[in-house]
């Protein structure tokens, strides 16, 4: 029988740091090439504009696969939905059967997305934030910093929206769980501003250059997933010390470190996984306060197969207890 | 909200000769460009062997997207399990919400895939078929002649599957929906007895060759749809008249006419697609009854979008109905 839990139930069973740790362990996984990750499929659509992401596979020594969906459908704001749906099947790895489906529309890829922006900054930025900079007020501007909080230890944020009511809609939202937000004037003032900046837009043309980007800087870029979406510039990649990217294979396809890659060939011997980086933080993570550094995540099927299977798991062993 | 729809509904809502009409269009509109079919995921396993593929896509102008999901894990035979399973979603196409989650185990992958068996026969079978043989003895070999009995009119069938238990149960099973079996003593014996010959095998090396073929003979081939599957030997394309595939891309990759390829690169050219069939049958399908002819289908998303849809309306009708 095939189980289907609804989004209440999966926010439950949700437990932050078990899964941050099991994301932690599949990136590692990826980077030692003991998975089966599929290139992600991926449909794209134009009048309304919005795009679908299939990303999937099996970490080696799992009882299950995986496999997620997620949609990112922008006009939805404008008539009060979410931009984001989705869902994630759950199979066994021995008999092809469908264990579970998680109902989730899409709020544990939002979770997942959050969990690797932390991983990032708790590798990758500098020791002393003095002000986070945020470019983007949707819902992953809103999880980033709310994960960014117990690694983090700074209050001081600066915004930059899409439009000043959605800005003025995340700062409101950031205040009350305890930041101290400004909106900034333009990208440039905030890339200034800030040694720790998350990009989490949907843009398709560059808004981070690297002469605004200051000694001492990380930038995890999260929104360019496929789709010609791009954030950053490629001379920011040219100007960090450290280049880390997810997964160097899905990188070179598509997000901003593609891009790059396009202008300086020589870039992609220089790009570490984020698996390397968690394995062996003392050879490719941060070793000085002055490095510039540039974390491109473009979503790893492993963060999904992670966060899915320990949800499944809580789900059993609740079903277990009580039938105790 | 999104409807969960049951394989016992699924069922009861299944008008066969409106999707097989809904198929046929399908196919049409992938060989006109008019469909966005990304090339399916995949994922291998062994040791137990298996295989999941994803099948997705969009038609141009549906209300829909849909993802199928299917699994087939042979050794689940051993242990009373269908070596079959698999899922459905069904997304809205200007929200990217899900709609629908047919939970088929696969099911409506058997019926489209026996569907694509009979709309190749209705084009490219011989006006008079005397012997039907079927090679492989499973799930797709019955449903693979169900179809057929409403548009061939002939009962005989040459059966021969992997073992005589499952042979003999897959005989007692058509023999109960009005076909006459005999069991073949081998392949060879098959091919040279039968002038319309379907393959429904996960084998991995060729079962059919050339010479055993005899003038007028029609043959699908739908067992080989990945993971090095193979049933067809080059020399049969070589010596038919007609070679019909469900995507030149999709067979091109894997499956028999890929392997054939390999052997005979000018194979590519002579290959028409099934929905050019359809289109124009006095230029692609059969125009005498002395041709060879080979359709060689690895199952082509246009089916599986098709067939949602169609459950998923007659769902939703009968809602409506309700609610009147």
């Amino acid at each position: 029988m095939t189980e289907i839990i609804n989004l209440e139930q999966i926010k439950s069973l949700l437990e932050i740091n078990e899964v941050a740790s099991a994301i932690e362990h599949g990136f590692i996984s990826y980077s030692q090439g003991k998975t089966q990750i599929p290139m992600p499929g991926n449909l794209g659509f134009n009048n309304p504009q919005g795009d679908c992401h299939i990303k999937y596979g099996h970490i080696h020594g799992d009882p299950y696969f995986v496999i997620k969906t997620a949609t990112g459908f922008y006009a939805n704001s404008k008539m009060g939905r979410a931009s984001g749906h989705g869902m994630i099947s759950i199979w066994c790895r021995k008999t092809g059967m469908l264990e579970a489906i998680l109902l989730d529309n899409g709020y544990l890829t939002d979770i997942r997305t959050a969990i690797a922006g932390q991983i990032a900054a708790r590798y990758l930025a500098p020791k002393h934030v003095h002000k986070i900079g945020v470019v983007g007020a949707g819902m992953q501007a809103r999880v980033q910093l709310e994960f960014l909080k117990s690694i983090i230890d700074c209050n001081e944020v600066l915004l930059i929206g899409n439009s000043m009511e959605s800005t003025k809609a995340c700062q409101n939202y950031l205040s009350n769980v305890g930041f101290t937000v400004s909106i900034a004037k333009n990208v440039k003032e905030l890339c200034q501003s800030c040694n720790l900046i998350i990009t989490t837009t949907p843009s398709v043309s560059p808004l981070i250059f690297g002469p605004d980007i200051a000694k001492g800087t990380h930038i995890t870029a999260v929104g360019a997933d496929g789709n010609n979406k791009h954030e950053i510039h490629e001379e920011v990649f040219s100007k960090a010390d450290l280049i880390v990217v997810d997964s160097v294979e899905q990188c070179s396809q598509y997000g901003d470190f593609s891009y790059a890659l396009k202008l300086n060939k020589q870039l992609q011997s220089r790009a570490k996984e984020l698996g390397s980086v968690i394995e062996q933080p003392q050879s490719f993570g941060r070793t000085n306060q002055d490095q510039i550094s540039v974390c491109d995540l473009t979503g790893l099927a492993v963060q999904d197969i992670k966060i899915a299977i320990s949800i499944y798991q809580k789900f059993l062993d609740k079903l277990a207890n009580r039938q105790r």
